[in-house]
């Protein structure tokens, strides 16, 4: 809360199992390269059909962290 | 990914479960008529409350299937 | 559907477990002080994360109940 | 409210009289062909000008309807 | 025009009549319990449809009103 | 429909009566002075409360119109 | 410009040369099944890239059409 | 962070010096009444002009607080 | 990049060939009685169809230009 | 409040101090030529950056006036 | 399709010729460094204006590429 | 203004004192580490809020930098 600077980036993640499922792999995949991951917001959810079922369920999410200096 | 063209329909599903089977129930719903279907895009999601309690999930999805030749 | 009047208010809801389960708290925790709750409308998912994980789904929720006469 | 699936369509409806009727002209061509219509939202209201005055009222509604089993 | 703080509130009017009345109706009823209401603005209009013909007309406001000291 | 350009303005008509009235008092005005207005589309639906009734209808249109050569 | 009724439905079409060419697919395809296309607007440009260039152009679009009686 | 419920509520706020003050002012007003005020997002931004400067800046605001238990 | 004051005008240009065209199109007219046009944004492109092709593409534009002292 | 017709137009002011001082000059510069200025609403707020300073803040704002009889 | 996960930039190329030239030099520019772009979607398309003629058009595109592991 | 790729991103920078000076802090953050930043646009204001007082202003921008070559 102090005089930080954040950025944001946007990422697509996607799982076979539910929504929350894609949204916490795209951030355990940024984590990997960013530390200070604070929030992220939902902006689209979409998904692909296979044989009249939900194969893949596709999340895009909104991902802020803190510049370091 | 050659010249197809696609068509969108726009389909609302409700499930006493949760948002992930609403999608589902829609999507198989449609399938039962149209072949084709490739995707889906989550447009809104809403729901019923009954006594304080969510009694239906309401997950309106945009559908988007190929126009066969 | 007579000729009453409803009344819409905002409300974020929290969870450690998903979305679904952060509107059920918002809508409890309204139903204890507000009777004829008919609705929801999802408005923003946002959420915390803490070491790479999700700590808390947040869900912002609009919902519409009947003014009493 | 039970697990049934719904369709919207789009409609333009247009009156030289006023938005309601153009609405209920939309509605009523459509009760022709499709049973089952609960509901209908409005997208946008148009109109066509001749000699400084509205000739005709347009009206685009989003119609909604239960798919049948 | 002073330093007055406004709140604002949103509600949905209904009327088997017209817009004009759904909205009419919303307005009389938050001014039973509020003073010193402004202004409206709609924010959406939709209606419930039975036999083919609009049953209910449903207009969602938002209203403005001075935070009285 | 050949390859005129058109201009568009925004303008709010207010009326005592009704929406449609609003609409029509602000072509009637622009027409005074614009010939060639072909179309309007509402942009926004407002309004002023004196003692809990609508006082003024506030409708703003985008109104649009031939460039002469 | 009477009072008839327009049906709008959604359609991608795709080209390998330019945005023109995928409005163009899309909408011969649809006047083969439909008579009295009227009028598209473009709701969303995308495409495919393939090794650093453009594979397609993907052109979302809405189109209206006359309800016959 | 834990599981509280949120609740928004929407407020404009007037000042004739700048945008902060009409913001601050909203603040404080509604913190006479409701403890727990965390955050404000700025909806809006309007302002009345007399006499070609500006009289008043007028900024709406979404305000979040917790809902005690 | 001075203290300067720039308007912005809304204008709809149409051609038979394609987008850019009808950009350029409403362009050239509005240059003819503004000096300063400086920079535009495509706000909608919509086209008429006759016998399954595009008839016209038409193209709204916001052009910026300077307020001349 | 009468039945006046009020037409809005979209301007850009410039500065090198803040965002309110970018409105001020915009309406300072309508007002030269337009009497009856009534309100104004912010609509972008953007600004070029030189050597990473602010060099100028541009604020849009679209401007609410009345039509003379 | 399987669980990756993507990461999207937003760029704006810039052409004296047409649309579809400056999205095309966008992502030719990105590709330099970026493997794995699959996707773009249009967001934005502005040009300048010099003469009376557009000098550039400039087409802001959200870009799609797989994160590797 | 020649055949230029633009890259934009999104800072959310923070400030006690008022909205410039939150937009100024992001950009100088951003400036220590990028050349060639030409503009930015603000996103989104928010704050904190504290005692019922404004803690921090939160002020989310985009900014557009040239791509070197």
């Amino acid at each position: 809360m102090s005089n930080h600077v954040y950025k944001h980036i946007e990422l697509t993640g996607s799982s076979t199992k539910n929504i929350e499922d894609a949204v916490s792999g795209a951030i355990a995949k940024a984590s990997a390269s960013l530390r200070n991951i604070h929030w992220f917001e939902v902006v689209e959810t979409r998904g692909h059909v296979e044989n009249g079922k939900v194969a893949h369920w596709q999340v895009t999410i909104k991902v802020g962290f803190t510049l370091e200096d």
